[in-house]
Order: structure tokens, then C-alpha cells, then sequence
């Protein structure tokens, strides 16, 4: 018997002023969400940016964390005082916030235990019972603590530790996707677009999208379904518009 | 006598789900919340991504609205089946969703009666009472109801109508910025940043940003304050810090 495999679902938790005053670009949410669709079948739901305050981290990852599957938060398990996930999520799922054995260990081998300071040594704080995530790049582990991951900011960093999260994952439902990018304006096709979107209601999503290319206006119409005949469907019904209302393509 | 000036926040709600699926790098949040620092001395205090379902839209509205000064939403203001901001907007706020008769005029003079369709028409359907955020670029304009104020989700088509907000604003009091990037690790410093923060407590923040430039690492001492001589005294002891630890500066 074919194991039935289960819609899962994580939001994200962007910890970090400088994200938040726009002076730094984030970049984390297109890495992780894609990941987590393309390598874990988890679909993401919900992003928040917050700042580097302990009662505004506390209070989002509490109600983050009882909404969705899995959080994953990134920033703010650096060496500095602005650098407060660990101690906050600790206060969210009320356990101590204390020094984690094996993180110890991997910090005091990596500096050394001359140049082994405090605010490196702050770095192995984590809640009490977190799991190591481990950083191939610069040692500082990041951790899972219930169904909370936490990542670092630097895009760098957490990109080459994401794949230490799989194992702490439960895989579902791929969602796959096909785009067709058409050389149109959205309203010519509204009426269309929302006759297929009805026809394909439970098994299809269907986002449209303007664009800019090469001096000329577009939209991109992107299907998504966890069906790969679905897609293929809505697709076929899609290319029968495009040939009635002879619009250029610009792939298929 | 001066006026005194307050502190003035907002939040943005990106609503789309392109953003949400890692499909489409946002760009608004740093260009929104650049501008309303300086241009009208208003913090971004809190960002949500949320995905094209008017619950999850209506449910986000009202609970931002009320928490803060203003929202800007971005994205979902368009011709296609998939564009609801309005409606759920209309909904949050429990009043009639309805064509707004400027905006129809404008479209219709755009459009043409003959190619005015359907799809067209739904982009002046607002809620009740909305004020138009003219559209220098493509005609469709956003709206403001109560502290909501709806952009589009394009961000060419964005950044073109932001400085139409400006009527609608309360100023705030301006934060200003310096920033040091020093060429260092964050764990070298953490100890004398942890107090110089403690000493500007009420007054600076000041945020440490690791970055690799040129093949070598760093970090950025951003510091931000809507007093500039408190800005100057805090750098001025970060400076200290920096020729004690004899630390090589790349900008002053």
C-alpha cells in the first residue's frame, strides 16, 4: 500500500533591524522556501520580519510555532549583544537558556581556548534540550528546538548548513510548478485566466504575473499543483487561450 | 515654540504568492521602508509575507491596522482572478466593495469604452470611501481606507506612485545612520560593544552586521538615532575601540 504523504507547512521568522529598515536586502526566504518545496515537499505559508526585540521575538515565535508545522528563524545567534534568538525562544518555550555541551565543545576547539571570550562562548547558549544544527563555514552551530529551527543571517552561513536540517524534517507533498510566459497584459486575459482558475479549483493554483523583458510587457501565468497530470491539464487548456486570443509566446 | 514630533511607525504586508514560494525576490520592503525613513521619518516595525486568500488577507489587515500607525499592502491590486486585496481589505473593515467612480473614469479614458472590459473594470473596485494613490505608470491606481494605504506588487509601477503617499502621512521624527565597517570578526568586539550599547541605551541602537568583501571578513557597525550629536558621541567612542584593539578601519 502506497503510504499516503501529508500536506506540510512551515513559516519563516526573519529576525534583524537592518532587514527591517531596508538597508540590508534579505535574501533567505527565496533560499529556504525553495529548498524546502524542492528538496522537503514543505510548503511555506507565512514570513514575518521583526526586530531584534526579546518580548516581540518570544511572542512570534510562540504563536508561529503553534500555527505551522515548522518555524524557521534566521539572524541573531551571532557573538553580539543585538544577538538575542536563542535566549528569546528559550523564553518562548519556557525552558533555561544554557550552555549546549557539544556547541561548547565545537566553539572552544575552533578559537581555541585562549581566544575561546565570552561573547564567543555565548554562541554554545541555546535552550535546554536544543539539537545541533551544524555549520560547515564558521563552526557556530545553529539548533532545533521543538518544531523551531534556527539559522543564522549571513546568506552564506545558512545556506550551507540547510541541508543539516533534513534530517530533522518530516517530507511531504511536492508541489510542482510550470510557467508560461506570454506577450499580453493581464486584463486581456482576466476573464479567461478565472473560468480555468474555477475548472481547476481544488487540484491547481494559477498566479499571474506582469513583467518587463527586453522592452517589452508580459505575464507570466505560473500553475501549481501537487498533481503532475493536473498540470499538464490546465496547461493544455492554457495553450488552447493563448492560440484563441493569438498571443506570443515567449517559451512553452 | 517647536512642535514636538512623534515617533511614527508602520507595517508592510506583502500579499502574493510568488513571494511566499520563493518564485520572485521581493524588492518593495527595502524600497518602502528606505523611503519612509527618510523622506517621512516613519520605522517599519513589522513585515508579513501571506499568501493570495482573502481570510488570511482580512485576518492580517485587521490585526496590523490596529498595531500600528500605518500599513502599506503591496501586490493583489491587478485585473486577474488572483488580485483580492480589495475585496478582503473591503471586508476587514466591513464596508461596501464597490467601483470607485475617479478610478473608473481613469481607466475607462486609458482603456477605451470599447476594450473597458471586465478584468479592466474589476481595477476600480475599492473599498467605500477610498482615496486614490494616483498611478503615473500604468494608470490603475492604489488606494488608501483608514490607515491602509494599497500598492501594487510590480515594484517599477511602485516606486513610481510612492511619492503619491505623501499626502496622506504624518511625519515622524527621522532616524539617522552611520555605519563603520571595520575589518575584524564580531566575537573580537562583543564584549566592548555589549557596553558602549549599554551606555547610548535609550538614545543610539547599534547593530553589528558580519560581511565578506574582497575576500576578507568583516563586520558593519551600524549605528541609528534620531539625535545626530548622540550618533557623533557614539561613534566617536566605537573609534576608541577600534585604535585599542588596533583594528584596520575601511571607511570612516
Amino acid at each position: 500500500m502506497k503510504k499516503k504523504i501529508k500536506k506540510i507547512n512551515a513559516a519563516i521568522l526573519i529576525i534583524g533591524n537592518e532587514i527591517l529598515s531596508g538597508r540590508t536586502q534579505d535574501k533567505n526566504v527565496v533560499f529556504i522556501s525553495n529548498w524546502l518545496n524542492l528538496k522537503c515537499g514543505i510548503t511555506v505559508k507565512e514570513v514575518r520580519i521583526i526586530p531584534d526585540m526579546e518580548k516581540i521575538i518570544v511572542e512570534n515565535v510562540s504563536i508561529l510555532s503553534k500555527k505551522f508545522n515548522y518555524v524557521f528563524t534566521t539572524g541573531g545567534i551571532g557573538p553580539t549583544h543585538d544577538d538575542i534568538t536563542a535566549q528569546s525562544i528559550s523564553k518562548a518555550f519556557k525552558v533555561k537558556y544554557e550552555f549546549h555541551k557539544e556547541a561548547y565543545k565545537i566553539l572552544e576547539k575552533y578559537y581555541g581556548k585562549k581566544k575561546f571570550n565570552d561573547g564567543r562562548k555565548k554562541m554554545a547558549k541555546m535552550p535546554k534540550g536544543a539539537k545541533l544544527i551544524y555549520n560547515p563555514s564558521s563552526a557556530a552551530p545553529g539548533f532545533m528546538i521543538k518544531n523551531v529551527l534556527s539559522l543564522p543571517g549571513v546568506p552564506s552561513i545558512l545556506n550551507s548548513m540547510i541541508e543539516n536540517c533534513t534530517k530533522f524534517l518530516v517530507k511531504g507533498l511536492k508541489v510542482h510548478s510550470k510557467t508560461l510566459n506570454l506577450y499580453t497584459v493581464e486584463s486581456n486575459i482576466s476573464e479567461q485566466l478565472a473560468f480555468i482558475q474555477k475548472k481547476y479549483k481544488k487540484f491547481v493554483e494559477i498566479g499571474s504575473y506582469p513583467f518587463f523583458r527586453l522592452g517589452k510587457i508580459g505575464v507570466a501565468i505560473v500553475t501549481r499543483s501537487s498533481s503532475i497530470s493536473k498540470l499538464n491539464s490546465v496547461n493544455k487548456d492554457l495553450i488552447k487561450l493563448v492560440k484563441l486570443k493569438k498571443i506570443q509566446l515567449l517559451n512553452i
